[in-house]
């Protein structure tokens, strides 16, 4: 009996850890994409959270590791809010489509606290060897494989022109998105995201097959001024 | 006599002076480049340079004037590098390309140590209020509208479709170059810089007149593929 209790009490304090990690990797992301991932020191993260340094120390046993799970942390939060939702969509351009509208979503309601942590490490490690860049450079060139695999679908099923530059395309629409996160986060620009969707519906125009041109609308966007905000969007 | 010594002594001390705040600054945009401005620090910036603390506090009062003056180089750089020969172009489409142009080069040339100041600095200074936020998003608006100012003048000289909404125009453009610093600079992706012409060319076509449809090239290139490296680009 006594051998159960304890391993039950193991089973307990484990799971406790596990959650406390959690804990501190949800507040911790929040800081880093702020401050960014450099900043973001142990001793930074036991102020904010009034925990010790060395109780840190026990869950990340480096700065290294602390930003590797953080980073782990961010692709789970951006899965959740992002390719989640997104995938209900049925495969092809309406999936494409919902990638591309809950990632602007995403930024427009700031799930971090800096703008897409995404982008902010990527432009903060770029020049910074190691580990650290390796997987921030991994799951965004995954992220932006996902876009052109959806477009290569779409392709398939007859949604999108085959003479299509698929790569360009992702290039394009990628883009659009991250400039949208790049303008509202540094002039608090929320017309970005009209901008960037106005742009999204253009490039797929000039993609789609006639029969699909109904679903998008025909008129190309960038020709067209908005009416004076008469028009909803 | 002694007077007019003494005069030539101070002017050529202060010569001297401004000579060395201007190779620290040099030094200084390429850390915060790649490292960040946050990241330097007088003291980072003392052993990178081999002099001491207190003759840099001396050129330099506080972290924040190094950042403001910091910035204020990158900007002189800035407009050494992309600006001065964009605008040896002729007014209209023919310099709004230039700019552009310029603009990749300086990227593909890596100008900076850690890929295009102006984007690094957005992207970690863009939560951080103060006056170096202030003045990054000042200068990167003003770049913007550059671009956009350009297009208008485009249309104003009938090159550019009067109904081609500028605003959109700049956004779409200035994302294309953005996101080649971006691929390039995590990825290595030297690719990205064609991939940007291609969608710069794109959306300028679409809003050319039919008059200057020649200058461009007829073909949409989103709708093309590339002929497997045949081509010379």
């Amino acid at each position: 009996m006594k051998a159960i209790a304890d391993i039950r009490k193991q089973k307990d304090k484990a799971a406790k850890g596990e959650k406390t990690r959690q804990e501190i990797l949800e507040a911790a992301v929040h800081i880093a994409s702020a401050e960014g991932l450099e900043g973001l020191t142990i001793g930074r993260l036991a102020d904010e959270l009034h925990l010790s340094k060395s109780g840190l120390f026990g869950h990340f046993g480096s700065k290294e590791e602390l930003q590797l799970a953080v980073i782990g942390k961010a692709r789970e939060i951006f899965v959740r809010e992002v390719v989640d939702p997104a995938f209900q969509g049925e495969r092809g351009i309406v999936r494409l489509l919902a990638m591309l509208e809950e990632w602007l979503a995403y930024v427009g309601r700031s799930v971090f606290r800096g703008g897409c942590f995404f982008m902010a490490s990527a432009i903060e490690f770029d020049s910074r060897p190691g580990q650290v860049r390796d997987l921030i450079a991994d799951l965004s060139r995954s992220w932006l494989e996902t876009i052109e695999n959806e477009a290569r679908h779409a392709q398939i099923l007859g949604q999108l022109d085959t003479r299509t530059d698929t790569g360009q395309l992702a290039f394009e629409l990628h883009a659009l998105v991250q400039e949208a996160n790049w303008s509202y986060n540094l002039f608090q620009n929320r017309q970005a995201f009209d901008q960037a969707r106005t742009g999204i519906l253009d490039r797929l125009r000039q993609a789609t097959t006639p029969g699909l041109l109904r679903l998008l609308g025909k008129k190309s966007a960038v020709k067209k001024k908005p009416a004076k905000r008469k028009e909803p969007k």
